[in-house]
């Protein structure tokens, strides 16, 4: 008998760039998911199913069992903390950088920093690492909205193009880490259904080679 | 001179719901709100103006002075800890009901209860006045996908139509409170800004009182 498999996955550009990958593997969906409202997803292949469910939630999913497999950005993945969760895979997708930024030409202040982010575990590990006392102001959206109004100097965010920063008049400054997506599995299921995401880590790690 | 105003609200229902109420006290707004990607607006009072923010965002704004007051609904401000803001004024809109809620007719687990919520903090306040030992599990978004995974036996949410549980096998089950918005001010603008402050609160208030 076939080993049933769960996958958790974000709506967006992790999953638009997933599901080629997926596809590889001999997994396609069988719905429009865009459109729909449903949030579990049967696939061409009877044994796998796709939750759909936030990018920030991937983690918990996996390491709670919930789903053998997900597709999280590194980001996402350094702000959990993955001790709980194997991360076998680069899937070299959904490419950024996760920054500081702040008002273009404006000079840091010599007083305590303040920081508005959603990354706040990290922001607290990258401060802490320079040494520097810094207060971290936890946000859940438009960080770039931080700095307009004085509530932080700084942000630290994931930057792409750039056209977010710059609409709102602010600059990348330093690099925290060079974002992808990565494959990660549930300590559990890697043990209890081995052979079956051993295959999908192959199908995956080709496709992603053939890709790149 | 005329004192400046920052108000600090969310897109959706709560801001549907204030803008006739801000129009009572004599602020509106000069564009199309929804259909903009800006994040501050001005209004036809020139000293007041509107920032656009996540609904759990808002009181950290207010909080930390960078908006003078805001809209946000209490199970927001319940989750949040509202000691460092004033909460002067029920504003009776976006009213729903924050509950626990599970899988239609399936028992309670006689074990440890695994409960799924964006609201960690509430949970844990509402299991310990039980006396009961739970695990909360932190979620972003869709929790009513949990109970279906078997991440979570319960969830907490906020129930309004019921038609969110009820597409999902879910029923609401005991109530943790009743939700409306509410004004929130923050402390040293109450001090600095008090007459301009005072004059939205009262005008607020009379038109709270003309539509219920
Ligand atoms: O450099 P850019 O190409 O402008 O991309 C950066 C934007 O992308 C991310 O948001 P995302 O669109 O993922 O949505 P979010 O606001 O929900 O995080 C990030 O928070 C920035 O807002
Ligand atoms: O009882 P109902 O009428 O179905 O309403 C309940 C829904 O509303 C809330 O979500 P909301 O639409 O505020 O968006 P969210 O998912 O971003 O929290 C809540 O999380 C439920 O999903």
């Amino acid at each position: 008998m076939s080993q049933s498999l769960t996958i958790a996955l974000s709506k967006g550009r992790i999953l638009d760039d997933t599901l080629p990958l997926l596809k590889a593997a001999g997994i396609e969906l069988t719905e429009d998911l865009e459109k729909s409202r449903k949030l579990i997803f049967p696939t061409t292949d009877p044994n796998v199913r796709l939750l759909i469910v936030r990018a920030t939630d991937v983690p918990t999913y996996v390491e709670h069992g919930a789903a053998d497999v997900g597709v999280a950005g590194k980001d996402v993945l350094m702000e959990y903390g993955s001790q709980g969760l194997y991360e076998p895979l680069d899937l070299k997708i959904a490419r950024c950088k996760l920054m500081t930024a702040g008002p273009v030409g404006v000079p840091e202040p010599t007083g305590r920093l303040k920081v508005a982010t959603k990354f706040v575990n990290v922001a607290r590990r990258y401060y802490a690492e320079q040494g520097r006392q810094v207060d971290v102001i936890k946000l859940y959206g438009s960080m770039e909205l931080a700095p307009l109004v004085g509530l932080a100097d700084k942000i630290i965010d994931v930057v792409d193009t750039g056209n977010t920063l710059k609409a709102n008049g602010l600059e990348a400054q330093e690099l925290i880490a060079t974002i992808s997506s990565r494959l990660i599995v549930n300590k559990a299921s890697m043990k209890m259904k081995h052979a079956r995401i051993k295959m999908l880590i192959d199908q995956l790690a080709e496709a992603v080679e053939r890709r790149n």
